[in-house]
């Protein structure tokens, strides 16, 4: 008997990249079911007073975390690749169009692959993930059928995102990846074994 | 063969409590021995914007601090009390006069006794280190002998904190605890024992 985790993630950002790649095995050794829950760090941010990542306004934490992703991507043995500052492909990335279509993936089977397929395009390939035919390919490669990008761009869709955005405020949630447990809050790729602890306990 | 691994840290971090009560174990468990660098984050925090610690600043990061700190303290066994927001020892204390006292201790034998008495009435008793009756009192009982307050106040012992901070500028530390080890920067109490692996292989 243990408690659902709820991962937070937000497809801009370097951190829930490698959570991403790790949750469902970490969770499945504990025998903890994972609620995949996407949302947009901009509205957060913007609440703070930042119009970007702030890796991008603090000069040397934004130098430290791609040291330390690095050193942590090599860890888990994932590849990775800093991106530029300006540019097609610049941090932070517009994970807006992807989210949505990960909201209709996790309502069928193919969400999840969808997501990591994502993250590896963005951090281990270097590619734009607001290019619509590399999403529209994601998908199909991880078992979408039909207008993916059609589907993802209804009202009801756009709504769930933006509530979504409105609950990680109510939890909350002021950076990603977040994990939630039993109405605990947990911050960091790096308290990902805390949450599943605390998952796995009565 | 190890590496030596410097300990960055100021004694209004509450992360930093963790690592100065535990450092000297989990280094010692390695082979790795411990240089305790006492700096200051205000100039720090101030070179980034902010007059206080970016925890106060921004509410939703410090709530989970505090939640997250309690956690951690729970994990290592140690005592813990949340400071108030205002009023005698509030978050974030003022840190300069006990680390004008830590480098007098440092170059003696009791400078890592002082330094964990200082975080304990601190964090775990919620006492203001900026009293120096408690200062003179916890340096005697970790050994110092004499006038500590005065010793504490030469030019010299002033401008060697002063060059610790600048030094922390260099290395691109923008935070407490931090870690050099083979000048290579970590960040974070949840980093100690990443450093710690780094400074033990080759």
């Amino acid at each position: 008997m243990t408690h659902p985790i709820e991962f937070w993630f937000e497809f801009g950002s370097t951190y829930s990249y490698l959570t991403a790649m790790r949750i469902e095995d970490a969770a499945g050794a504990r025998g903890v079911d994972v609620r995949w829950r996407p949302f947009l760090l901009g509205p957060v941010f913007a609440a703070q007073g930042w119009d970007t990542s702030p890796f991008n306004i603090y000069k040397a934490k934004g130098e430290y975390m791609w040291r330390d992703m690095a050193r942590r991507a090599e860890r888990f043995g994932l590849p990775f690749k800093r991106l530029p500052e300006t540019g097609p492909g610049a941090f932070p990335q517009n994970g807006l169009a992807a989210a949505r279509i990960a909201l209709v993936g996790l309502d069928e089977a193919w969400g999840k692959a969808f997501t990591r397929a994502v993250y590896s395009a963005e951090f281990a390939e270097g590619h734009d993930i607001g290019e619509p035919a590399l999403l529209q390919r994601l998908a199909e490669t991880a078992g979408a059928q039909g207008d993916v990008l059609g589907r993802a761009q209804t009202q009801a869709i756009k709504d769930r995102l933006k509530e979504n955005v409105d609950e990680a405020f109510r939890l909350g949630i002021f950076g990603a990846p977040s994990f939630i447990v039993k109405g605990d809050l947990f911050w960091g790729d790096d308290r990902l074994e805390d949450a599943l602890d605390a998952a796995a306990s009565k």
